[in-house]
C-alpha cells in the first residue's frame, strides 16, 4: 500500500453501470469519503466544523482510471499529503481492490479550507493543531514510495 | 450555454453533504450520467453496445468545482468534443445550475472505444458512422466559445 491507509468501502450493486463494473462517477465518490476521512483524521472532523464554522472544499480533482472495479469487489483508499499551505491540502488518493497489488484509480484533489456564514464563504487559515497534523501526514508521506502517472494536461497530443 | 446541451438532472437529497451543498464526488457522477448522454448522440447507446460488444471507458478526468449546488437545483450539463482519434474523444462537459449563468463545474474527459470480451478488454476504432457524429459534434463544439480553465499539471507551486 503505497500510502496511509485511510478509508475502505465494499462496492454497492447499485454503483456498478452497463460496462458490468463500478461506474466512472462512483470512482469519485469512493474518492470523496475518502477525503471525509482524511478530515476526520487531521482533525477537521464533524465536531471541528460545527464548533468552527469551517470544513473543507473540494477544488479540483484529477482522477486516473486505471483498472476495472467489480461488483464483488472491496476497495481501499490510502493518502498521500503531496503539500499544504496554511489553508490548503494536495493529496493523491490511490484505490485498490483488495486481493490486488495494482493500483485500480489515482486520484489528485486539491482541498481549500473555508469557513462558512450562510451564503458568505470565505478562505480561512487552519488552526495549528491542524496544520500539525497535515505536516506529520506530509512527512509520513515522503517516506513512501508514489504510483504515477499524476495530474497533466489532458489532450490527444502532448508537447514532447 | 457554452456548449451542446446533453443532459439535465433534479439535485437528489442524498446528494447533499455535511457542508450543506452538493458532494463534491456527485459532481462526478452527473458528469458520468452526461457521458451516457453523450454515447447516446453518437450511437454508442445500449443498442450499440449489445450488438459490437463494444462501448466507452473513461480513463482520464479533471473536474474543476467553482460553484455550490445546493438541494433544489436543476443542473443542466453541456458538452462540447475537443478532439478525436479513431478511438478516443476528449470532451468537456460544464454543469450550471438553472437559472444561474456561472459555471457550476466544468470537467475534462478522455474517453476510450474498446471491445469487451469476458476479461479481454481491447481498444477498438470507432465504426464510421460513430466517427462522423463525434466530427459533426467537435465542429458544433468549435463554433461555441469556450468556458475556463481547462486541465492542468496540479500543485501548490506552479512554473510561471
Amino acid at each position: 500500500m503505497a500510502g496511509i491507509p485511510i478509508f475502505e468501502t465494499k462496492v454497492l450493486p447499485e454503483w456498478i453501470d452497463f460496462n458490468g463494473h463500478l461506474r466512472d462517477g462512483y470512482y469519485g465518490l469512493i474518492v470523496s469519503f475518502a477525503i471525509d476521512a482524511l478530515m476526520d483524521r487531521v482533525g477537521l472532523d464533524a465536531a471541528y466544523r460545527a464548533r468552527s464554522g469551517c470544513t473543507l472544499y473540494t477544488v479540483e480533482m484529477h482522477m486516473h482510471y486505471l483498472r476495472e472495479v467489480h461488483r464483488s469487489d472491496t476497495v481501499a483508499v490510502s493518502a498521500r499529503v503531496e503539500g499544504a499551505d496554511h489553508k490548503r491540502i494536495h493529496a493523491t488518493f490511490e484505490l485498490r481492490r483488495f486481493g490486488d497489488p495494482g493500483v485500480a484509480a489515482i486520484a489528485e484533489a486539491m482541498l481549500l479550507h473555508v469557513h462558512q456564514a450562510g451564503d458568505a464563504v470565505a478562505t480561512a487559515p487552519f488552526p495549528a493543531q491542524v496544520s500539525a497534523a497535515v505536516a506529520e501526514l506530509q512527512a509520513a508521506s515522503a517516506a513512501l514510495p508514489a504510483e504515477g502517472p499524476g495530474s497533466r494536461r489532458m489532450g490527444l497530443r502532448r508537447p514532447t
